[in-house]
């Protein structure tokens, strides 16, 4: 249901969805494959340290805790409910929450509007709403944050801890983040699936991101934004980068999308929403990996101030799919020579005669730790350069961990002349395990050209946002 | 130097440079970490069975290896010489190679045509015609094949067996791809480094591949093309799917292309090389993820016979993504009631009432093994449908393993139907494990939606060319 801005008292209450004292989980269950059972798992198997009451009122124990048979039945003070029970039982759920003077409301029952209850749904949030009971869902898979071990849905990772807040309106695209999460060192502050967003809305979390200590990029996946007024106003005046994926836009995407989170497509198109995300200041990308390579820089680096980027590499293979990339995408690299005359002289004595100081710089394929080390070290000081480029393509005589080590020293030192410093590392598990480090030691490192030459256009679009 | 077909003598001396029972490597060195002591090692570590003579005029044992001071010297036949000497010795060495009546020379030597040195390399390339000993190279990293264990040059890794022959004149991404099959199980038939291809031309090594009997898919990555005519008499003359990425196609790229490879951009375009491909029946892609993801799709599946396509997915995410994908790749998803309206109506069996029979048909977070493999069975027999697109979206009640294990039977089943069955794994370290698995199965599996359908656009396209 739309609203014309972000509410206050929703934002406030945020901070019980995301570190609750204490939590009740409605429909809890004895049996472990069922979504009840699954998500006291979770919290206990990822460390939450708050009070779990699970409600059942056929059970008297659930993963060995005492259950309640309603919420108002529980003793103490309730921050978070998270009710996972068949549609028709909620309204009466929700009496009990607002009677027991909870602090906000998850519900992750799926059956409403997307199916065709948007009656029902709209009559649970108006009475939420009545109530300031703010309401996160219905139709979504759950929600959490690394940095507090918390683990609250059924999901089967807890990510890695970083810089960017992921707000999900789709359970799997969720997932898919925190998986890589998992699998490819991706940090996350917290995250959240919005499912059919019937009262707190993509605003809302925007907001409370914008807030939040940990978080440096804000992160969305989109499949219907209900209140734009809301969404641009927000947008607009957040003090961090912002990414959004937009889908359902396709044909057959619009029907998709209203089954699956009951979003609104049919009077929009992509030319709408191109032109939204160009009012709020919201970097927009096309595919899922882009999304995730670009919220990834923007959570590591600043903003790139130009065009007068430097590439280093070892090998002219990634150096070319790079230029060329940068060019598509709109933003051609230029000549080393032109951005500065004395660099291009002062890298030639890291390379063999056969390198090149064009730019991309060519260190070859024999290139040693010293020759990375005095070419990335050149670069980052030449106060005429503003961004770094480096990449690794190992051959049989490549130290990559050494030269990885190297990159994290000059990162250290450099970082104070704020220039954005990404890396590429093309190659097997040797590569895998650079680009894991490199992440967990603050800088945004990916496995082919195009996916850190996004990182760094992303970057630049920043700054012009900025500015 | 140009050629205005593929020449017989080449491509039948190309199995001496992938299958040789004798290598000479010239400027073999005592010197671990020397390029020359490298690619010792590196036939011996994988496993090459052939018989291998150092060469080296200052030393009697290399690798513990007895060592000849000229090719010459050697007292047994040769099949393949290695040649890593430096520039102004590669001449003697070609002369010892004709008089000793080698099969072919690889030369790993940089330092040619790409810093200025065109005339050197004419000169040497013209010998080797005059004798009709093919010359690879120079300036390349190496060539190989999994099948035989065999991996000649200064490569740090073998890659799995597989369909795909990958041609690459960057040694860089040469060695990414081969990186990208040890981490991803991207499987390989024969590889090989083209560096300048003075000699040796694109024409041969696509010749060769069309017969070899493990290729299924010709992947080229490509800076320049010297002999356009040729080359597009070979590629319309396969038999098998080539795929193309060309580099050195933005303003900056085509001095860099030069300067790593001595190929010639200045008077070629993007449109120009469009147009190249298009008349050779080459499917052209612009990203290294696209290059890697859509080779293995053509050496794995046959062609997709139209756009009636389904997808089957637990993860309504996936599925938006998926068919946003195949609509801004120029081939959108068709409703499955215009499909086959029978199928709409049997694949409700395999879903609970929130789930979607549209297409993307959404078996919802819940599916189990039992309902995928229902849900794939009817999408696989009915005849109105030409492919099938799976995704797993793993929630904490998703039994993975379980999935992938029925896949790989159905797709035993049913391969016999020729259509194209593709899957998609979103997810964390369980998802990798499962991509492992099924392209070891011969099924092509991906890490994010687009990557699954750009990998069905391109048996789309492949399908029109061959009609």
């Amino acid at each position: 249901m739309e609203i014309v801005s972000a509410r206050e008292y929703v934002i406030n209450n945020l901070q019980y969805a995301f570190n609750p004292k204490s939590i009740a989980i409605v429909g809890a269950s004895r049996y472990y494959t069922k979504v009840g059972y699954k998500v006291i798992e979770a919290l206990n198997t990822w460390g939450y340290r708050g009070k779990i009451y699970p409600v059942n009122p056929r059970a008297t124990k659930v993963f060995g805790l005492m259950a309640y048979p309603t919420v108002k039945d529980i003793p103490n003070e309730i921050d978070l409910v998270f009710i996972a029970t068949p549609a028709h039982i909620v309204k009466s759920v929700l009496e009990d929450c607002v009677a027991k003077g909870v602090k906000i409301v998850v519900i992750a029952t799926s059956a409403f509007k997307e199916i065709g209850r948007g009656d029902l749904q709209d009559k649970l949030t108006q009475y939420c709403r009545d109530n300031q009971l703010p309401l996160i869902g219905p139709n979504l898979i759950g929600l959490g944050s690394p940095y507090l071990n918390f683990n609250c849905g059924f999901i089967p990772y807890l990510p890695v801890k970083g810089a960017v807040a992921m707000i999900s309106q789709s359970g799997a695209n969720l997932l898919a983040s925190l998986g890589a999460s998992q699998k490819d060192r991706f940090g996350i502050s917290f995250f959240v699936g919005l499912g059919n967003k019937a009262d707190v809305d993509f605003c809302e979390f925007i907001e409370y991101a914008n807030r939040d200590a940990h978080t440096k990029c804000i992160s969305l996946y989109i499949e219907g934004i209900d209140c734009p007024e809301a969404f641009i106003k927000t947008c607009q005046n957040a003090t961090k980068p912002i990414v959004a994926i937009k889908a359902g836009g396709s044909a057959i995407g619009k029907k998709a999308a209203f089954a699956h989170t009951a979003s609104e497509n049919l009077q929009t198109s992509n030319e709408y929403y191109d032109a939204l995300f160009k009012e709020a200041k919201v970097i927009r990308v096309a595919t899922w990996q882009e999304f995730l390579d670009v919220s990834l820089g923007l959570g590591m680096m600043p903003p790139l101030k130009s065009s007068s980027i430097v590439m280093i590499t070892n090998g002219g293979g990634s150096g070319l799919l790079s230029c060329d990339h940068f060019e598509r995408c709109g933003l051609p690299m230029r000549e080393l020579q032109d951005i500065s005359a004395e660099l291009a002289q002062r890298v030639k004595a890291y390379m063999p005669m056969f390198g090149s100081s064009l730019n991309p710089v060519d260190i070859s394929g024999t290139a040693t730790p010293t020759q990375y080390k005095g070419a990335f070290t050149q670069a980052l000081r030449d106060p005429r350069v503003d961004g770094v480029l480096g990449s690794i393509c190992p051959t049989a005589v490549t130290k990559v961990e050494e030269i990885i080590d190297i990159v994290i020293d000059l990162h250290k030192t450099y970082k104070h002349l704020n220039k954005p410093f990404i890396m590429e590392c093309q190659g097997g598990e040797e590569c895998q395990r650079a680009i894991y480090k490199l992440r967990e030691n603050g800088i945004p490192a990916y496995g082919t050209p195009e996916q850190a030459v996004n990182a760094m256009i992303a970057l630049y679009k920043y700054y012009n946002i900025k500015r």
